[in-house]
């Protein structure tokens, strides 16, 4: 048996996030019905990942343990010849067999893309949250400064959620305009359930000027999640890459 | 009655090109729809480019008349308010009565893209035509440097057209490679039914060296259809601006 790693894409529009659940078509089943297709037994995977209903990936990393059939070389074409067209392979390797792709994860990169023209963007309309209000890039900037760096981030993660160690790192959170777009480019060791969506939505606020750069802090410290700002919808959410 | 001026924004994917026909949903339906909603009266609407199915446009210019109900810089936002998330209208003005955006035109761009990774991007299939073949980018330069200028642009006019006069003005061709992405860029006084389409399909025929950067002048100067390449596929075109 063999232990391979795939990196994934994916425009999350159609499915309910990349886990299996009951009565809705997640990411991960489209895969083992494929894999199964493919190798002629059920294979299961596991994903660096949990991406949420509606949300992208352009790097999202899934491993899986299956017979010898196919050269590793082979398996993206292999795959995206059975895979519908919302879901692309775009590479593959080897790995030991107590590779998994969530707990060895090192670092993660997310993009958060707001779409801040005047009007919704046709063509970014799946993939970008439409903001036509004016947006303060240096005060949501400020604002960011007070999340890089090792923090509880309790505060920013979705209410009911029973983690208990809600400590991670944010390597950094880049905010740089391109054209009418706005990205929220997010680099950190790992996030919290629905964390990045919240702070998004916290640092918009602070862009509308609803809130000020230095509340970030206050919000930071009091861990408390109805102090922060509304999620953000998870269109605009997309996995870039994962590092190991 | 005011003679208005919209700048229209689509995704083509869903509708059966521009104008009106039966038994096929066009844009030109939803908008006079939208627009007969509007105004409580049956509103035609003309066309700068009669966009084909599956043609998307950044800058599509449309006219109608219509009783002074709504103030010209309200328009956008009253038609966005009916019109589907894949039809976004961008900017209204208004004109002299004898405004027609298709006759009146006197210069349009299309972009055409293409897909140059070795998988394709989901975020752009529906956008891009994918090529993961290899291009070589200085030999369609050198091809497309025979189509700027005025000629007689009868073999790249789809097969059947009964247009008399097949000659037009390129003003330029540009070629450029971002990323895995290769965008042509034409710049005219007028495109012949399917015209960017097959200059496109047969320059990237030069790009795989399968014709050579000199054939495009044969071509050009026999005038016959079938020394062209194939229809490159709508998904990768777009109206991107028309000059007045």
């Amino acid at each position: 048996m063999i232990r391979h790693r795939i990196t994934l894409s994916y425009e999350g529009s159609c499915y309910h996030g990349f886990q299996s659940q009951k009565n809705a078509l997640a990411i991960q089943d489209v895969l083992e019905e494929r894999l199964e297709k493919l190798y002629g037994r059920t294979v299961k995977v596991e994903a660096a990942g949990r991406t949420d209903a509606g949300v992208h990936a352009r790097g999202q990393v899934v491993a899986f343990t299956a017979p010898p059939l196919i050269p590793t070389a082979r398996l993206p074409a292999a795959l995206n010849g059975l895979l519908p067209e919302d879901i692309v392979v775009l590479g593959a390797g080897q790995e030991k067999e107590s590779f998994y792709p969530r707990r060895d994860a090192r670092a993660k990169i997310y993009s958060y893309t707001v779409d801040n023209g005047p009007f919704p963007d046709v063509f970014w309309r799946r993939f970008a949250w439409h903001l036509p209000c004016s947006l303060d890039l240096e005060a949501m900037r400020a604002g960011a400064h007070y999340l890089a760096g090792r923090h509880d981030f309790k505060a920013f993660q979705a209410s009911g959620s029973a983690v208990e160690n809600t400590v991670r790192t944010i390597y950094a959170l880049d905010i740089e305009r391109r054209g009418s777009f706005i990205t929220f480019l997010f680099r950190g060791d790992g996030f919290l359930y629905k964390m990045v969506r919240n702070i998004t939505g916290t640092l918009v606020e602070v862009g509308q000027l609803k809130k000020e750069p230095g509340d970030i802090e206050n919000i930071l410290f009091a861990g408390d999640r109805r102090l922060a700002g509304e999620t953000a919808p998870a269109k605009g959410l997309c996995l870039e890459k994962v590092f190991y």
